[in-house]
């Protein structure tokens, strides 16, 4: 597991207060894992709610010089977009992950074991009701900005449903308002892949002897339609090293790294929240999306393999139709549906716009 | 395995003229199976050469009214565009493949049994040359018209480069001059998913045994790269069925059905030479192009996920320069790589006008 010395970890639930998920489950026991940056106002109304994708963890960007680099490092910083001297920036880790939120890793205060297979099905709603709580201990009402990709996206999006009245600015980038098919079933690939795997004795395997060729081989899956025909021919082209080709050696490795830093138990929640997502899925949809305070920008890529851009094009329209303040851009990279962790210029200009309007 | 009643089998070797791989790996006995429709002419010049793709066979139609109905079952029969009242259509089954050319199934006349995991690497350019081979033995100097889909397509560029005189027009659809990192990338997964099954063995899996779970999950894999996001949301949407989505439940059937029928020894051997397609890899590759005789088409579709119809474009353009008589289309459906296997009509609309020519 990697280590993220600046974590802090706080506990939103009590037996009075449990934290209850859509599927019914309840806990009196839930922890949520957070790295901060910058400095909250005594207003406290100068909060970036940073919200992670998949596989990724609080550690947005360094704290320090010889902090090691976050995922968005180019954005959070001093004078940068997300600038610390000015926001107080909040990156959680999302329920169901293995950096200390509440998870198949938490230890059960009844059984003193981690739940592992036992933990329940989680959704994105679960997810950004679980940050809600965490905003609320920290007495933040409103978060000035909810930013995120992919799987932190799609949180953004159920932020901005669940929570219309607050005002807060969202900005969702390649994430869909539901989830397609086509996501759905290379999600289930990564599942069979995971099934498939000796060690995973229908997830109640022991830490020493994780499914790690099978989650590995998920990871590889995945990192194929996070990128493109044209992005994965510049990087790897035809090239051969050790008797094996190039993106051949770049997948085990993206394997086995993932596979060291992440638990199975967790990556099956996460993906089957993901095939869950739909904002659409609710008797209010429409009246809260038209009550919807507060901006939103919807941001594609029209070389994302798992959502092109006519879904953001398409929702902005009809969230514009129902009196929200929504628009999209497109990143045209051709990174796909990584752009967002590689084009960082690109997305930079788009949030500068966004943020200055 | 499927059953092929009306399969034809030859073999093209002897030991005075063995058949002899790119890899140099020599075999006295290569057996090719086809199956063949139509009456060969006294002038053996109506002969129509279909090769097919990764898994297919050579059963391209039924063969009477009770027959069970073939792969291009709509483009090959009386009055239909491959007119077996006019032609005779040839499918040979590929080298390497399951269904009776040789491949690991063949039996070794050394050791009296299959090859198994000792069958060598293989590549496109062997596949031609074995058909070549039959094609020898059945006397036809010359086939009026070659034509393959994806793997039947890359083998469909081979034939126009190495047999440039024969004049042979050739079409070639969804297939590249030279397979993508994003192919082989892909390719890659489904080799790990094979090699993670404990039933695998190194290859060496008895036939009772075989890596089903490992075979199935690479077809599972294969099967979302043939398709689309527009054509699974149309197919399959967000519906559940028995507490699973209809596109898992989908390729777990397709996993299923491939591992009753295919052999995971000839599905590595296959994907492998398709790895290391690439026409343009010889020294006289322009040469070859330039003194190609009849006409060649490349047919793309703007959907395919593993190559954008910028690969016909380029190639056709290429080729034309270096003055082959070379032309590309585009099928313009929402099918992807799979769209030869379903757009008959539009198929059969571009080769209609291509055959009238």
């Amino acid at each position: 597991m990697m280590k993220l010395p600046f974590l802090k970890t706080l506990n939103i639930a009590t037996s009075a207060t449990p934290f209850t998920l859509d599927s019914g489950d309840s806990f009196s026991f839930a922890p949520v894992s957070y790295e901060d940056y910058g400095i909250l106002n005594p207003q406290k109304d100068n909060v970036i709610l940073i919200l992670h994708g998949l596989t990724s963890h609080p550690h947005g960007a360094s704290h320090h010089s010889e902090d090691q680099a976050g995922w968005w490092e180019p954005l959070i910083g001093d004078g940068k977009i997300f600038d610390t001297d000015r926001y107080y920036i909040l990156v959680p880790n999302i329920l169901g992950s293995s950096y200390g939120a509440l998870s198949a890793l938490t230890v059960n205060p009844v059984t003193e074991k981690a739940y592992g297979a036992d933990f329940p099905s989680i959704t994105v709603r679960d997810m950004v009701r679980l940050h809600r709580r965490l905003l609320d201990i920290l007495e933040i009402s409103t978060p000035k900005l909810v930013v995120g990709g992919s799987l932190g996206g799609m949180q953004a999006l159920e932020w901005a449903i669940n929570y219309p009245e607050d005002g807060a600015d969202v900005v969702s980038i390649v994430a869909p308002e539901r989830s397609s098919a086509q996501a759905i079933g290379f999600n289930h690939t990564m599942r069979q892949a995971i099934f498939n795997d000796p060690q995973w004795q229908q997830g109640n395997y022991s830490s020493a002897n994780p499914p790690n060729s099978g989650l590995g081989l998920a990871r590889m899956i995945a990192m194929m339609t996070y990128q493109t025909e044209a992005s994965m021919a510049r990087k790897f082209g035809r090239l051969r090293r050790n008797e094996e080709w190039e993106i051949g050696n770049y997948l085990d490795y993206q394997g086995k790294k993932l596979a060291q830093r992440f638990d199975a138990n967790c990556y099956l929640r996460l993906i089957e929240a993901m095939d869950s997502h739909d904002v659409s899925d609710r008797s209010d949809y429409q009246e809260k999306v038209s009550h919807k305070k507060g901006r939103i920008l919807l941001i594609g890529d029209h070389s994302d393999l798992l959502y092109r851009i006519e879904h953001q094009q398409v929702l902005a329209a009809k969230w514009s139709g129902w009196g929200a303040n929504a628009h999209w851009q497109d990143l045209e990279t051709l990174n796909g549906h990584d752009s967002f962790l590689i084009d960082f210029p690109i997305l930079e200009r788009k949030l500068v716009q966004f943020l200055k309007e």
